[in-house]
This record gives C-alpha cells, sequence and structure tokens, in this order.
C-alpha cells in the first residue's frame, strides 16, 4: 500500500542509492531509522521500493522538520555509516510538492 | 547507476505505483515509455526501482516541459492502459527541487 497524498504544498525528500557488498548491518538499521522518522514531528509518511537501486521518498510538512531530522543525533550517526560503508552511490533531493494526484 | 545531480531549481515527477496482477503488456509499454521521455524537450533524467512497490522519479527542466510530456499522445495512451489495466493504485506528484547533493 502507497501512502496517501497530503494537503499541498509539502516537501518530498528523495534519497536514491546503489549500495556496496558490505551491507552488514544495513537492513537492521533502516528499520530502526524508518520507525525513528515517523516519530519525528511533521513527519507525513514514506515510500520505498528496491532492486539494483534503491529509492526511498518521505514526505514532511516543513523544511524545519526535514532540518530537525537530518540533525536527529541516531540519524547523523546511521548517515556516517552510510557514507562510510554501504553507499557506493547516493542522492539526496529535496523538494516541494506542488501538485499531487492518484488512484485507489 | 544513479543520475546525476542538476543546477536548482528544477522539477521531479515522482510516480509510485503498485500493480495489478494482470500486467500483460507492461514491461514493453514501460520500456517505450521511459525512451520516448528521454526524447522530450526539458527531459533531465530519471531513476527507477522496484520490488512490491514501484517508485520512478523524473528530473524536468520546467512545469511546462512537465505538461508536453504528460499530454504527448503515446504517452497519454499509455496513461490510459495504466488507469485501467495495470495500475491497482498510483500516486503522481509534482515537486520543485530546491536542493541536491550526493556522493559517488
Amino acid at each position: 500500500m502507497l501512502v496517501d497524498n497530503f494537503a499541498t504544498p509539502y516537501y518530498a525528500v528523495i534519497f536514491s542509492s546503489v549500495k556496496t557488498p558490505n551491507i552488514e548491518g544495513y537492513a537492521e538499521m533502516a528499520e530502526r531509522m524508518w520507525q525513528l522518522a515517523a516519530e519525528q514531528e511533521g513527519f507525513l509518511g514514506a515510500d520505498s521500493a528496491s532492486d539494483e537501486k534503491s529509492i526511498t521518498v518521505s514526505y514532511w510538512q516543513s523544511l524545519e522538520a526535514i532540518k530537525q531530522w537530518r540533525h536527529n543525533v541516531k540519524h547523523a550517526a546511521a548517515q556516517k555509516l552510510g557514507r562510510e560503508q554501504w553507499y557506493a552511490q547516493f542522492r539526496l533531493r529535496i523538494a516541494k510538492v506542488e501538485k499531487n494526484y492518484g488512484m485507489g
């Protein structure tokens, strides 16, 4: 099930990545971060899909909420491990959602 | 390989979907649409990942370029098949990318 649409405007954090072969500890950390994000003020929802690439898009009420999440101490530690060990490549984009529609 | 970042601001079309069991013809159409999108004026690049969900994020120079692509005749026919047959759920969000960074 996909997360619903939200009242515009809101913000999307589009995180795309390609992992290294060394993904020890990754799945557990991803699960912990998913739960922690959901507890943050201003978090609206997120969807994720993975094959050779992974794309996670999380939705937030404001840029301030994204900033708080980015600087969350546990999240910052996870980001450091990601850069040093798990990600061969990543891109992070912060975007203001202006329109949304859907079905189902 | 992920597409590179681009000079901000630019636009992202975040398309998330869950498919029906009836995906006959989907893969061929997706491939054709991927090629056709790449030929459009204002198209910058796209990344995609799929498991139970699919997320495709395409990047565009302007809202006008997105509008042209949305109304492309072949693309409109593909969208109709998607709504009628392939997608159990979808969400389409149009967002203005304000910041991007990355690694690798």
